[in-house]
């Protein structure tokens, strides 16, 4: 996507190193960052620099390419595998990601591996963007089938940030909700804050560069919105769906689904298939990830929260298959039930073993 | 309650003036404000100085009497009624205390109407503590029920504050907490984060004044918590309670109610009879108020959302009569359909006319 008129993707490589967007730094300050080296990276996934499950797995494939360039040893290998999988439990893309590169890396000779790792991982980002472009296009279909049929704006609501910086361009919900823009479908979207990391203002950014019309609302506003009828569509994207189609994704999302269900709008999850874990049959398996409290009790260096306070900060929540009308993939949109039809050899397979 | 071994309310009157305790600066400044006339009460209940449906109810009496000490003529009883009535929309007991001064003071001679005007705030605050008192130990049972049959901690989810700061004293939701609190029950509070306002921060100060044990999460997190079977009992209090039993309260509440309707979690709203609105059948007819986006936009005078954000603020929800499970009243614990004939000398009559 362009800012000021100049094309970006959320991760380029660049010489010897891999450039990012700073997002612990957004929306204020649009600042690049270089990461030299696979700490430097598992740091910048850990502290959310750059976050999004697809782009989590780009960006672990370029942190491999970076160990391989210092070390390309077995062992180092392994090392740096195991160090960026600790980053964050929850978000499978960044499973996917490493697997691919240890299959992809461990045949080859030590001094072969830098360069087949950096061509993988750039190999990797072209197909995210490739992707993403595919689900912005069948995403696009839904929205404006809902705008047809209603003869009006389609109202959209959306939960943390799924667009071109949470990818490695264009996004994944947001991706179907830019289509739909560029190809006129009149729409609008409310961007629910997604406390604790505000992750809404990214996407209020995102919304506000692209010139579509948004309005933000605190994440406890949804149900309220949903019942008044002011929600056509759901839209969200994911960290992770099991085999039976349920949906772990930003914390919240289970509550927005659960109202979209009582007033029948329908709710749909945009991912790509590398976002689904045929090894894990239901969404109570998955590991969701605990975050520090202070994220939830202080606002920057600011304490909201009393002395003493404790805070419990699980970062995902998962929603039940039987609450999704839909997912929207690169192959196109199918229900939980059409989901191992869709994607049969990656179903039956291991996908990632 | 009692801060620092003092016993305080949250109101009281103090020569030709009346006090509160400025909650905008809670929890970090626990200072009082000298409120000396109408037009000071009607900013401290629209800032939000003062805040929680029976505490709003009980300054506007207060106010009515600030009001009848400077011209206690029958324009200005008009225009102070007018005056408080439009400083917030939703809560119903600023509305019937309101009426109740009107009908108290309207007969009087106006050289009567003063000493009369404070008597009967005075006397709203003393009644409020006592129906509170009874609300404690009827909500008090229902816990100890549930903790009898858990054989354990009872995990108790709560929204925004209902403590003693909301009411004149002990509170409606978390004074039943505190009464069971003190008869030994076992618990633990998660108190949710009540974005945009974030009064979960005056629930944390006074759980932890009172030694209640408390969790902070933000309010995202409840689905995720109700899901995992983390909470035994939902318990809220309300502005606004209609004919039907649908709850208008805090917004965010109806995205709880729907988590616990999803997994037998029991959902509790506790109130005073002032807080039922006989005149309106269903909570669709109740005004929602509209509060400003900079409540959402900035966090104290920092921008968090990009310039050109704008924000829709509706401060309540309606949660259906549905998904509750019982009221909680000073004269015990009722489901929906049982209030009419609970209160059957209100239900029937016309409690503000």
């Amino acid at each position: 996507m362009k800012i000021d008129g100049k094309h970006y993707r959320s991760i380029w490589p660049s010489g010897s190193s891999v450039e990012i967007i700073d997002q612990t730094l957004l929306p204020f300050s649009f600042s690049t960052r270089t990461l030299s080296n696979v700490t430097e990276v598992a740091e910048a996934i850990k502290t959310m620099r750059v976050r999004g499950a697809p782009l989590i797995g780009v960006s672990a494939a370029y942190g491999v390419a970076l160990a391989m360039q210092t070390d390309p040893s077995d062992a180092n290998l392994q090392q740096s595998l195991t160090m960026l999988a600790a980053t964050r439990p929850t978000a499978i893309n960044l499973r996917w990601a490493l697997a691919h590169m240890q299959r992809h890396l461990t045949p080859l000779t030590p001094n072969a591996r830098a360069k087949a790792a950096f061509e993988e991982a750039a190999r990797m980002a072209d197909e995210d963007v490739a992707i993403n472009a595919a689900i912005g296009n069948y995403g696009a279909e839904v929205i404006a089938a809902i705008g047809k049929k209603k003869q009006g704006t389609v109202e959209i609501l959306t939960h943390c940030n799924t667009g071109w910086i949470a990818t490695v361009d264009i996004g994944t919900a947001l991706g179907a909700i830019y289509t739909a823009h560029d190809q006129g479908v009149p729409l609008h979207v409310w961007a629910s804050e997604t406390r604790p990391r505000n992750q809404g203002a990214l996407t209020a950014w995102e919304l506000g560069a692209h010139g579509v019309p948004y309005t933000v609302i605190v994440d406890n506003a949804a149900g309220l919105l949903i019942q008044q009828g002011k929600v056509d569509i759901c839209i969200v994207g994911t960290d992770r769906v099991t085999r039976n189609g349920d949906v772990c994704n930003k914390i919240g999302t289970y509550l927005k689904a659960l109202a979209c269900k009582a007033h029948g709008v329908p709710f749909y999850v945009a991912l790509p298939s590398t976002t689904f874990d045929w090894e894990v049959e239901a969404g109570k398996d998955i590991p969701i990830e605990e975050r520090i409290g202070d994220e939830i009790l202080l606002l920057g260096s600011n304490k909201v929260f009393p002395e003493g306070s404790r805070a419990h900060n699980p970062a995902f929540d998962v929603t039940p298959h039987e609450l999704v009308t839909g997912f929207i993939t690169e192959r196109g949109v199918v229900t939980p039930s059409e989901l191992p039809s869709l994607f049969e050899e990656k179903a039956h397979g291991k996908a990632y073993a």
